[in-house]
């Protein structure tokens, strides 16, 4: 269950609106690496983490929970950015081209949809949806899921810093960001802890003996040139320290060519050809 | 550029039809973790890296390669676990309800649709979108992205491997993961590296001043019950070695209340209460 | 069945073209609550509309028709306003770089896709879905989603009025927004008469006992700060007229913590900690 | 900002597992008129209410943080319910094809995808998506859709109460009803409070007279048949006391055929014919 | 402008209810190629259809208008196979399992979410969209596009005719695929037309000159094996009777390795290696 | 199985970049006639052709594998035009709005998501998505498929050649134009055979008796307007020579209007009125 207070995490306010960046600020609010998914996917997470699992299931609650709070920070940004947006002067526009111009890059569903407030959209006005998130209860696949948005998030956060000469929006995503990096640094940690438990490769609790344990440390050439030969992972032991990389310059198929076999006619499928 | 032989990787053949296990195959195939997100993935990463850093290009190249394999693997073996499906024979299936009732858990696309082919969906029909992969420009964050999906892609394998008794299928699932194996080591290979030159923050290159340092390693206790400080996350030095973690039992908001200015008249929002 | 006359229902003629308004003006052609929404969600909920209840089918019948004429007004509309919109002349733009970025602000599908020509999409692009509608079987239920749908629709209507100057789009949207005025009285007309009927909560048919009637009137104060105390929804008698609004200030939990057992080990989920 | 609790707003405990019943349940999770459209629209509609609004802001915030309790309960009802759900034991399906054939009406993903843990999608499986939910910056239209998605919402519940046996799910469903009688009793007193103050046509500020006031209160007989002309939107006074209803038996289009004129070549449309 | 008549274009009864079927029906009726496709696609290709066309354009709103009836007769029909569906009955359920069992190949959202009625969705229960529909502006272009619609559609209805025994399904879809056959034939009639009078290769305004004439009627032998080479394809006239088909045995790069710039630093892309 | 070499089919190298050209180029790449839909749509296919068919098997994964290279030449273009765009430089842009305002045309994901390369979307910035393409098992019903993604596709890449001046754009558009006539003519080509098999209506396998022969080849005129009397399609010789046409002029119902059957009380339906 939840509390809400009124107070924002950190101050969300702008030095002056700009409706053309609100519609860009919108991809960390709504988009795949925005605010929404990972409050989604820690919220998901905690309630799906099982008994006897505790400290885990408290690690995502406090932190989706946070999220909850970044989602409230990027709508008041955004409506304030909106703030004054030129939707109705086209006779000012007429006399003003470049202004036309330039508010012809606002996202028209913030003044025709959303009466110039935040939407649960990305950057280009495509709605969220829970297509981008992820919750397997298996935690340490589910950690890199979250090390890889937090990831995501932060390029994508540091992107929109440049992007901006605005000090009040430059001061929130220097909030953001200093988050971002306390959340690598926290799935990071809950990664080794697991990691140390388990072992490095997910699920670690199928037995080795059941793959096909030939190819399961192969590098397979299938591109021409062999850059990839000098890295890491072609040679030495593997990181799960369970095997050597091996590095196959000439890959070949290991089965014959598949055929399929036809249809019942009931599905009035092309029949094979007489000759 | 690319060229196809008509070998399958791997061979794809059950032991016998079995329409409704088809349906659940579908997952790997064409759902969120499934083998054409990895394909599709691997191949834009590796067509958005840039001049002198050939030697990931050709890694992302190679394996994306490979997964275009995977992909007619799967679509192989699902047409062959459709063989023979019951699409007709409702008089029979009035016979025996039962296998009238089983058939019930087909994909009813796999008929009506495809004419029983493997489709581009996951396991309940939603279609594949590209809404679930990302190629950032920024590899470390794409590696982790990497090793995200093959973890949650060999954790689907793995299940599926449990939930059928099919010899033929359990062969080439085995396959399948142990590929898993090979490319989580790879990417967590590929990781190990660009962390040694670059850091473990993504990115690494925006100026850590810029972030408000004072919470770049705080954990929020926002869940009321403590067992989340128990956590490697909650002190100590911080992964990235560059700060301590210190948890804050009682987070408190940092900003004030905000207000959101009313919309001008144009935009008929509710105008401010007179009272 | 349908018959289709070539006259519109009202016209719908520019005095010049926009195409810049034009990819504006598809937010009520194929956005959320876009003519294609109103006349799918009438239709569909006329054909649903079941024996005995044939005065409102007809009412949904007469509407969800006239929607469809609707649909070809704004299509034609939209066509006019992309007439002759520059989408060659890059020498010419050249010269003219202010004229170049407020084409900028084009839908490029409009001429890529479709030749000039409308398009089932909203303001921002995104393809029209069924998932914006509902015809759930329950009529009064179905109002509410009716006059939901005019009232935004209407709107969005004015808004669109409000950032145009030209006369032809004025005098259009002036006749679909008395439409909207019209079909929003329609609404209200139908649900007061189904509410006389029925009472005020949907469904009136589930027996009121088997609520937990404890907190069928039950006001939760969960986000700090009382300005909600003051509405019509803190106290006094409920709108149904069944029950009596209270405010409760301080809501606490009526449950324990959950826990959530651990998922067989077929499914390799993270097992519970030993310690 | 926010704070969580473990406890839950309610007891969500079934008597026993049904993973089929789990699967249906999704509907109000996940679905168009679940327990996360209602989160995320009364959260923004909060979020995007501007100053001198401030008790409907609490309003909205109250409630959409209640909702978010909602879904967390679901959740955990969800994940009970798909405890020992048989995602294994074929061999003893052969053994048992009914139990085999009832357990293929699970949804495959709570198996592969979530080791037995709640989706954010609904009872078919699709995910959530933002173009669900509305906030317009009007509060009288989004009130409106508030109404709209409590009684959706509520007949929901209602049905899925009438689909079970299980005692704990149904005590768990007649909370959540009670609280839908709650919200509806309690947009209504919203709706009535505005009502009052602003007239009952959504906008109320744009000037009557710019509307076609000829057809702003007459109903069109589109669909052949006049059954109905016996409803209340056909004659009397009209709901907003504006006007009066008018029944136009026989309506006829007020515009002429619409002619489009071609695209530029560089369009390469269809030229017009010679003949 | 549009009218309705209450009465079907054709019957649409079933001799009994069958709710599964119901799910499956719903493919032609909101599946990619269902009657909303074909009735949208043919009434807004007919909307964009430009002066100097009518006669294209009448037979296109004639061909739509017709789709809207087909769209009516579907909903009628699923709608009637969804009577009696022993949606409640769990414990007469629980005495046949059988019966539960077979009706767990329902679609869930038709007890819960449309009371019995039909949706506006596919047989796997995803949504319409209007991504699935095209109208270009160039006539031959999109005549192609119908005949495939009506050829998938066809093929639909007549694995849908196979997959049931009711008389009164059979009837109403032996009237679908006469209507289908009618319609592949109107546009082939149509499509021949155009090409008569236009070539073959849309579209047929573009230089020939502009296009590379050197690979403009080569055939690529891509994957291994030369079976391909056997085609009507491989050798002989082209079917625009412009060029000769040729058939490349070992296609080659006509281009050099890529190489992708840098992005600038603001981006924070991975740098290129010093080494 | 398949094998990369890194050089391009064709050269993808503009004079010079464009980043607003480089948005609108998104739209044959990863639109619904995009080279990821015609690479997915002819691998399905040619996976899912059966034993007996594999001179079509063959000509379909010939093809496909071609589009892959397609995908890489655009994904390599859109690279290269979004090189050096002014992402950052906002004093710059002040100093000259008109570039500003000019840039306003890039997709932003282009920045903040992509790093500068390209997106498997549309030139709005829609992800790709399956719903799109098809393989339906029926080649003559698929290469129809085929034949109308071809004529979109090069319509659309037409356009797109239209619309820029840059040489090097221009010769790989002529490239993928001079592709795309060959392929138009191979699809040409295969329906040519298979219809000299089969005959041209699909699926030709279903008895002729079965469907309602009377109304196999009428004509209805629903739109009121005779235009379309004049068409190849209303009189004469049917195209699949079994049959006449017939222009049916004043189109009734042949059926009654239907009625629906009241839904159990279970559901909570609005009843049947009492009067």
């Amino acid at each position: 269950m939840f509390y809400h207070v009124k107070e924002l995490q950190y101050r969300a306010k702008p030095e002056r609106p700009d409706p053309v960046y609100a519609k860009k600020l919108q991809e960390i609010l709504g988009g795949q690496f925005g605010e929404i998914s990972v409050a989604m996917q820690y919220l998901f997470q905690g309630w799906n983490t099982s008994r006897g699992l505790e400290k885990y299931r408290d690690l995502l609650m406090d932190t989706g929970t946070e999220e909850l709070a970044h989602i409230e920070m990027l709508s008041t940004m955004i409506a304030r950015l909106l703030d004054k947006a030129p939707v109705k002067d086209q006779e000012h526009a007429a006399k003003n081209p470049v202004i036309e111009a330039i508010m012809g890059g606002m996202n028209p569903q913030h003044a025709i949809v959303s009466g110039l407030g935040a939407m649960p959209v990305n950057s280009v006005g495509v709605p969220w949806n829970a297509g981008y998130i992820v919750a397997s209860g298996n935690l340490l696949a589910d950690f890199r899921a979250n090390l890889n948005a937090e990831s995501q998030g932060r390029l994508q956060a540091v992107r929109l810093y440049e992007m901006t000469e605005d000090r009040g929006v430059k001061d929130m995503l220097s909030w953001l960001i200093a988050r971002d990096t306390a959340h690598q640094n926290q799935w990071m940690a809950a990664i080794a802890e697991l990691e140390a438990q388990e072992g490095r490769v997910v699920p670690n609790t199928f037995p080795r003996e059941l793959q096909k344990q030939e190819v399961a440390y192969a590098f397979m050439n299938l591109s021409a040139g062999e850059e990839s030969s000098t890295g890491r992972w072609a040679s030495g032991k593997s990181m799960d320290s369970m095997g050597v990389f091996q590095y196959v310059q000439h890959p070949v198929p290991f089965a014959k060519k598949p055929t399929i076999p036809p249809a019942p006619p009931s599905l009035h499928n092309t029949p094979p050809m007489l000759k």
